[in-house]
């Protein structure tokens, strides 16, 4: 395959394979106004490269259909109205069928763009392959969550026997004062909101070698963490009381032990794997319970630097965590930051509606960093800024712990 | 086919038959709480027979499936626990497919009970097929109201031509005051809430030959009738205000036409048509406009009483409202009656779980009378009570308007 | 005093004995939308005699202030706009005392028109007077409700001893099938809604002798009332669930005993007192889980008839409910009846701006009979008509059984 | 006096002068759950002081009140349960009066322990004092709300005449990139958010020396930018579409002219007063349409540190912005920064219930700096760090911009 398109075609392809588990009822399910059907990921990833790529640089492009771009525009106000969010589930029309021409035939006039295209199309492709790989955890923690909703526990793959817990150990990995720099300056590809790379005096500080298991969280929920306001935030003591959380979501009490809803199905709580599921309330309370600190974005991103892009990632095929065998930065858990989600000193966002992406957003949001056992590999680096509102769970999101040194 | 399971054979055929329009992810969308999906009608009518046929009667009957009766329970609170209303549409598991084998597997043990049953069998069976008519009806509503809420208006049957405007002219039939007998006193099947019959006093009145038209209700919003509040009851202004209602439901404004939505796609308003998909507040506000008032339902039944149950109902297969020919009680449009759903003097609910179907809904909510254009004609009778609350427009209801005589 | 001028001399007078014992502070609460603080009270029945009886019949009237139309008229849409509802509890401005002086200023000017008038002025200030009392007695349930919010529960009165219970046993009073004749034919006042007189026909039946009191409550409670859906109407079990009834509204379990906020201070609830403070939803289940139902509104007008208007009344002094004495139709408490609030045959709301009195409300509101301990007696007859939704508990309203015969 | 007393009791003198400007019944108005009734403000720095000074520095004593502490504990879990927030317009008792007596007996107590007391004492007082001052900026801030919300809008204070406005040029003021330092290092009195000093390095910068005018303001409204999706965070467009947002809070039409209300009645919107009463997200969006952005509070703080604290405060009595004289960082508008509010490295809140004064609010919220028309001048420096959500527009807040260098 011409190594020009096959970036595209593959990142294509693998979206179809993680839909294909799926029959063109399940892809329907919107069981929340934050998540999406999964048939609606697909066509509004199509639309992503119809909108940003076909009609800008292919002559007199004609719309594959009329009314394809008022049902999967996402939230991009310069490209015009759009179907409401909450009511993409009460999209019977298209069929996941009729999606899946629209791909094709999407896919077909881009990879003939491809062959001949200059740079400034390259860039917008390599922007809308990233994009939707975005679309394609969010695709799995979004069917993960509509399965919940019902006593029928579908089961989206079988489930991997668990990793051996390994020999790691708890310990804090020391950093030392000074100025850093932070964000990303690579002529590589990089989300607009991880530029420009700049300096950051940071303090002392250490990190936790390993992320927080279960085990470790089960001892937070005994000793009364979801009854003691004082650990907790007020915004967060506030969602506790009112949503009435008292563990992890997905986790369910059955005869005296602990169970999770998994992508693999109901699955007794692992003690030795990354607890997940959590709230950036529940990390930062958790994180004060254990006389600890959630690491700010600057301190996790200084820690990663160097380190390579590897672990429990979507591409082990396993959608859920692993036990840890010593330091990885990247995979099994989105890690909740202390930092909100802001702009970056000299950020400038893209011109147009692409400039909608990233900076309108930077407003009630917490950064998450080093992906998941959801994300895919190629999609990470170091400076990789994910964000969500602070009481978000439906994410693969845990925590590991900084302290100042 | 046996005469004893035809009726049931036939109703099980039509439920499918209406729903084989349907794709299934069409099956499965849920626009509203008070709507269902259309494959959950589909199941809950089996369960139904399941639950209250094949249990009580079948000797160590075994359930179909552990989960069903969770799944497809409505509101029988003696039957147990059951999935959250507001979610059915988050079932995607079991697939209409699947629940064609249910209701394949359910009609073949019905029907062979019924080979040799006894009268008590029957008559549940006579309320399941009943139950199953209401479903019908609902299954219907509930898919315009779904197809309504997206751009693509999916288009359930092909539109007939519109019937031609009859000669019919407006007219007031006139009733004498006197002691009538209202309720149903039969020995063939009715709903325990028409019983008993019994002695009602009526003052003399009049009542419309026709339905209120189109254009005749247009005329009550082109003289400001959805803006002067004198016109309305307090808590009908109350949701006009509160939803911005101008028009009844699915109508659109269109370059200076008014388009309405139906189950043949839009359609320009035809005038000669009775009004349709009208709340209980519109239509005693037009009553008030048009210096009338609506029927009680017991004026509605002495007027009904001995007219034959024909019109335009179901089995015509319009499934939309045509152009009076006459004094029809039956057919085209629900209509308001100006009566709270309340118990007949001596109304004994069933015993058990049946018990719950229409008594604990006496509140809050008013009864129509006479049928729409999607309800099936074997369904119907002059003392039957529909009944919905106030607010509700996505049943095919309108008016006929009455008069102190 | 000129017996033309003392009825509304007198009952303008008792409205400021009554908010008498409140400091200004008091008077400006609304604890709940339904509620209107004391001095909204004072200042809205000022405003009826202003707008309907001096603006009106006195040449070249002009307002005593020109915001006060706008502040105090209560729903009146033909008057013009007004001030929201749920924010009349934010006017600290006009103040207590500046309401007096209101007050004052249109007693005056009322008083010296009652002197020459004729009977048009009468009627009006005749309507007046009974919308007045009807005040009264709200003025009396909101501040029981607002002072019921603190923890410091203020009294309001000093609370007079129990009256002995009587030896009065609980019987049925029978009273045979026939045509009644209910409603209000008298020369004398009596609101719209009571009119015209009309027939009706009853079949027999059995009312009880005595209201349900607390002890015959607690058992319903003991029995698990409130944990039972199928006692309820669906709707009040709703109601039930989500807002966590499981006793009448203002009672507390303390040290294993029942208390009930009074407006004469937290008193133990009296096992032979009426149950009070009520929802039709309560008074329902509790009839159903007795075996019994509850009264039609003409059955309980046919059993009233020719009966004195007597009992605990507001002119009693006692603001709390007191042990049955006997067949006491009046007083004590409202009894819920089995009848939605809707028109008389043949009802004819008043011309104009009054005629937003009654008829707007006749949706989704049950009717209550007999008056409470609050309500003046000569505002009370048998034809009257009260009417609150269902759900509503916080005026005097309790429960008489009846049965079918 | 003596010294040591001196400034606890002038602040204490000064909430009672603030206060005696309105009547009992204006002090117990509570127009929304973010705002408390001025009575409530002065009970609850009362309780403070009997709280955290008396009770634990004075051997013995016993609380002026049993419930006072239930009532007027604002949110400090440590310390008990609480009156609910929404409902604390609902205390009529105790009355204005009473808490009068309340205030001098508790400040008769603390001037009598501060005459011997030691350091530990003294610093709680001036906790408690910097804690009214507070509650000073918002009686204020929340009157002004409450009188807005009734036509008749009472008039706190005799405006003053406009200051005139100056020869102020809109010009920037340059910074240089560098380590600075940030945050608080005295010994003198501040919050435990403002510490510790620490360094940040901050990128070149400018800042603009006059904060953003009515009629600069007025231009952004004109080009509609209350209608412009792209010049708004995500969050704020949802907010403006919501609540209709068209124009700064307290400003209306009339005729043709802005007017705006202030503490000092209905006035015309001046050109050339700073504008006021903006949310963050309406100064976020005026930044942008600006080609500007919003401050981070660290610029903000370098700017400001060695100014003097001087500009249109509480101290000058008028409680209304005025026109600009030059740079004045302080005094007349809190500026909103681009910063979210979070804790300072190394942040350590205090033991005890106090660690909930500062630190539990770290979320959703956004720093503001400079102090407005209606902070007390002792309470500022350049370090203090004030915060609200961002859609809080109920302080005297506006903008100052900023931009790259």
């Amino acid at each position: 395959m011409n190594p020009r398109v096959e970036p595209f075609s593959e990142t294509r392809s693998l979206t179809e394979r993680l839909a294909a588990r799926l029959t063109p009822e399940d892809q329907q399910l919107q069981s929340m106004t934050d998540a999406s059907p999964v048939k609606w990921h697909r066509a509004h990833t199509t639309w992503f490269f119809e909108t940003f790529v076909l009609r800008p640089f292919v002559p007199g492009y004609r719309p594959f259909h009329p009314l394809y771009s008022y049902l999967f525009n996402s939230y991009y106000d310069q490209v015009g109205e759009r179907h409401a969010r909450p009511a993409r589930g009460l999209l019977s029309r298209p069929s996941a069928e009729e999606i899946s021409i629209y791909r094709r035939a999407i896919d077909a006039a881009v990879e003939l763009l491809l062959e001949t295209a200059g740079e400034p199309v390259h860039q917008r492709v390599t922007l809308g392959i990233n994009h939707e790989q975005q679309h394609q955890e969010l695709l799995l923690t979004d069917i993960k969550h509509a399965f919940a909703q019902s006593v029928i526990r579908a089961t989206y793959l079988e489930p991997k026997p668990p990793r051996a817990a390994g020999s790691a150990q708890p310990a804090w990995r020391r950093f030392q004062e000074g100025l850093q720099q932070i964000g990303n300056a690579s002529a590589g590809f990089a989300f607009d909101n991880e530029r420009p790379r700049h300096p950051q005096w940071l303090q002392s500080f250490e990190l936790a070698e390993l992320l927080v298991s279960n085990a470790e969280y089960l001892k937070f929920i005994e000793d009364g963490g979801y009854q003691r306001p004082t650990l907790w935030l007020s915004d967060g003591w506030a969602v506790v009381q009112q949503l009435g959380w008292a563990a992890p979501l997905y986790w369910e009490r059955r005869g005296g032990e602990w169970w999770t809803f998994t992508l693999g199905g109901m699955q007794p709580v692992a003690p030795d794997e990354p607890v997940c599921h959590l709230s950036h309330y529940e990390a930062d309370a958790y994180a004060r319970w254990a006389h600890a600190r959630l690491p700010t974005e600057a301190e996790w991103e200084v820690a990663a630097q160097g380190q390579p892009v590897e672990g429990n990632l979507l591409d082990e095929g396993r959608c859920h965590p692993v036990a840890a065998a010593g330091f990885e930065p990247f995979g099994n858990v989105w890690q909740w930051t202390a930092s909100p989600y802001v702009a970056y000193p000299g950020f400038r966002p893209a011109e147009g509606a692409l400039g909608e992406y990233n900076g309108k957003f930077m407003s009630n949001q917490m950064v998450l960093r080093g992906g998941s056992c959801v994300t895919p590999r190629s999609h990470l680096r170091a400076t990789y800024r994910n964000f969500f509102p602070p009481a978000a769970r439906w994410q693969f999101s845990g925590v590991r712990l900084a302290r100042d040194a």
